[in-house]
């Protein structure tokens, strides 16, 4: 044991944060050498997130003690995170970076949506951590940036579509419980707001929207979307619901051979038939993908379901891990 | 108070069957004379619904009986409705259908989405009871059909942007509590099938498109929609989000102008800034309504708000059924 | 209607405070006048709390145009009421408090469970509005202390008994929904906090406690009562359940008697077979209770619902303060 | 693997089968060989169970069949079990029965409490399942019934006290999530009839009662208790409070000494101070315990969290087919 690389989650008492350390401490490929989170630097994850069992004490960043590990996975908000998975690239720790620090490739995008970058030095370098459509690259890779919750549910839902240069237009309804608005506590996360309630959130505004953009676009799918998120009663789901205007005429059997290609050898992408709930991946890093023709309309459907904090988190980020280290891609991860 | 005007309420043990028994047991200018529920005739509608507080006897359907009212809420399955609803319409009775039996128009699409109708010598002949667009006709009507839950969010919400010619393409994207699924106990309907979970449902063939289609074409827009409902872990309660590909650039001060003229003497109507929440109308008559407009892709974004059991069925009946007889708009609806 | 008695809800936007403007604001005997809230002055209700639909703006208290209602109900924490109520009645207002500062009646247990006390020379001087049992000297009380949520459920199941010497020991077992834990956001009400989750709290330390056990001893029941809450993952409503071990042998028909005998006249109280639910009662002003004798233990079980908004807060205070005015203890109380 | 002992889940399509299934399919070391339910024949589990994961199809039970395999877990309804159980004991096959046909060993309250017994002739010859308790009885049985899921919590929660002679009189409040109501639709496990509901069901009349009598009697309380259950608006999960008159004074030190002599080495449960949540414990075989002193009373309070679907039924059951092979006794059950 003495030789598996070690690995720090930095921003443990978030919930993402919190279940990648879970995942990490039962892995049997690391050693979940450390977790942080500076407001409870003394106290046991156990303690803040019983459900992780994760024993270990939560210290304060130190880049000196934490930039001797082999790898990192950092879950700072975004802004806070650049500068400090900086300090540990410059160490020569690998990095899976849970942040939006370093999604976004094109600097004037990530200026109109997030502002002034904290790592300018660094922007640019990561590579997207989807990975079904980047597995080569992120095995290589120093930094991984890893998905937005939205965009993987959106990409993985639309990315055989979008390869095949069939998205003329598209419309992105999107649903979320309520761990991906974060453990702050805050009005609009009050249970009292949230019991019963349902409504979007963010219009015309979040911040997902350019990072599925670009990597639609990526794909061969360079257009302006719609994407409008909705906050539902629930505490860990997200759906996806894609609206899409073909560039022609498409049939069932068509997409159903194209999503078949596209994810039949893809352990963790289910492609079926109806309808995906998110109580059926619920606590996995799958995504569950259907994809309907409406006749009536010649618009093509795509429902794509994810755990936000699993696969759109902390498993796709153990995921990414396994990768970049060689490891089995789903080892670690409860099937 | 021996002239006012007698009503039953038919199916009565049904969600929305229910709440028109409790509103028209409080009404002051209706008398609640029957309730009927065939299976559990001779128990209590409060031993049932015991929120409703209504302590009439159940019955079973007599037209002789029930033939004698001045007017009946008829709240049954689709095609179950049509044969009572004709002979209570034979006796003279004014008739409020909450069914969707005579919602639609166009025999051929009828035909097409519910199969063969159950009083076909009567199709047609009932006034749509959205009160904002039809006050009138609703007025002078012995048969109003009461529209269906989606309907009345989606019509209310685009309504304007329909009348001004400004629909050039829309993707509706529908939430629901489970309420609008009925009371009857399936598989689909258990607390833990809901619970945590999140899925859309009837992909591509809910029988409220054909409904929302011919009001918008009423309005003026003739096109084929795509409508997508989705099943959310809540009771009641219910959100529209429609996607507008307008017909000519718009902004919003032009998308606010409209909606405050369409609706600023709407009692019943309100338009809001940022999101409604279906919260906000939770047992009320109220349809709350938020337009935006995204600059980014052009696109009008409208949000409709109701409660599936209160506006979008028992408590749009009865604001239908004050019409009909003359009564105040809002009488016996809480404020 | 110049000469509507006037009040203010101070602390209107709390839980329980935005209930009491709610129906203040539609009550046919009262006029609305003022809603306080320091931290959101300048603010709507309806902005905060858009069911209220209360359009009034929020003010900071000023005891100059504050004490010049004619009435205020206070819905303030424990210990920042009792100044307030001072100086208002102090003015000549008279008082509904809704928070716990004035409901005890002795010193020494005020002070060993809250400590110092807000304003020591009104101390005692406080009506107990609990309706059912001191409906008279509520009447002509100029202050009322409006009982807890707990209090009022578990006294009004238990008075029965206790004025029939019943109760030789009594085990009560409290659920409550979570805005009984007040509006403030912090990670024990947050949504993914209670969501799925179900725990005691405040162990053998409830204050709560001694104001039950007060009002048993003033029905003649002199005993250390055991009482736990437990925080369930709803929005409102509480459920008491009281395990009575009686004084000497009771049955059945017994018990249904005595309940009948104390509640039948009580418009407020329904007493029902079965099983009460905290659903049947909510957002109403009545207390459902149920009382089961066990014949293999001979315990005495008793159930009892109310809305912990409603009864346990707000419209008790309404019913409280219809009948400090000689209003119809009813009115503006939807049934 | 040839040689992996064979199992078969009868009754897989109920909650407790499914998750027994799942843990099983996944399990190093047994073969699940036969998943069956007679309604659901020829379809995948995996189908009626997305979570599982489990692609097996559902056979009709044939004793030929599934008396071939080494052991069975059987999740039938009581009543149903005992005549299988009976073939499946004839023909060599280990038994675990999740039902309660073999929980009881006295005939006569068996009879009293359920009527008529489907296997007479094998009655009395279970172990009863709870391994903290009987794990070396476990081991060696041909037959186990595993605990109800009340009884589970209730005795585990107990037992340090009941064997300590201290338990004078005991009240037991327990509250559960909706998944123990089984998966039959009903009108009371609709979605509708839970959310933001609770309500106490069977009440003195839960056939749990008299399990859990029987196993304190076995450590030495001999007395009636009372047992109380509740429903919450929750899918899996389950809470015991206990409130204990002590049979002398007591006092917090001497009770913390008590727990953790009794169970520091049990893997599985966990004693903790303050209040267990049911969440911490979900999806796992995991008991949380706190147990608290009330000075004002002299009550211990005892509170005990599982999940009913994992520990209380299905985790439960794998704990003992371990024991029952000798296989390490957590062994298939996530940590």
């Amino acid at each position: 044991m003495a030789d598996l690389p070690t690995v720090a989650v930095l921003g443990a008492v978030g919930y993402a944060g919190a279940v990648a350390a879970a995942l990490l401490h039962r892995h049997p490929g690391f050693e979940l050498a450390h977790v942080t989170a500076r407001a409870d630097a003394g106290r046991r994850l156990s303690d803040l997130h019983p459900r992780s069992r994760v024993p270990l004490e939560l210290e304060s960043f130190d880049p000196d003690l934490h930039g001797a590990v082999d790898a990192a996975l950092v879950c700072y908000p975004h802004g806070a995170s650049a500068p400090v998975v900086a300090q540990l690239l410059d160490r020569g720790v690998r990095v899976v970076d849970l942040s939006a620090d370093f999604r976004l490739r094109d600097p004037g995008t990530y200026a109109e949506w997030y502002g002034e970058h904290g790592a300018p030095e660094r922007f640019g370098q990561a590579v997207y951590g989807l990975p079904e459509l980047y597995r080569e690259a992120v095995a290589g890779a120093e930094l991984v940036a890893n998905p937005g919750c939205y965009p993987t549910a959106a990409i993985l839902g639309l990315a055989p579509l979008a390869r095949a240069g069939l998205i003329g237009d598209v419309v992105i309804d999107a649903k979320s419980g309520v761990s991906g608005a974060g453990r702050e506590p805050t009005h609009a996360t009050h249970f009292v707001s949230i019991d019963e309630n349902l409504s979007p959130y963010k219009i015309g505004r979040h911040r997902h929207t350019p990072e599925i953009e670009q990597e639609l676009s990526q794909l061969g799918c360079d257009r302006r979307i719609s994407f409008t998120p909705h906050l539902v009663p629930l505490a860990q789901g997200e759906l996806v619901s894609a609206y899409v205007t073909p560039t022609r005429d498409v049939d069932a059997p068509e997409l159903e051979a194209l999503y078949r290609d596209a994810y039949d050898a893809e352990p963790w992408i289910e492609v079926r038939d109806g309808a995906p709930g998110v109580l059926d991946v619920r606590e996995t890093n799958f995504c569950s993908i259907a994809v309907h023709h409406d006749p009536r309309t010649g618009r093509v459907l795509v429902f794509s379901a994810i755990d936000n904090l699993w696969r759109g988190a902390a498993s796709q980020a153990v995921q990414n891990l396994n990768l970049m280290f060689g490891r089995p891609e789903g080892e670690g991860l409860p099937a």
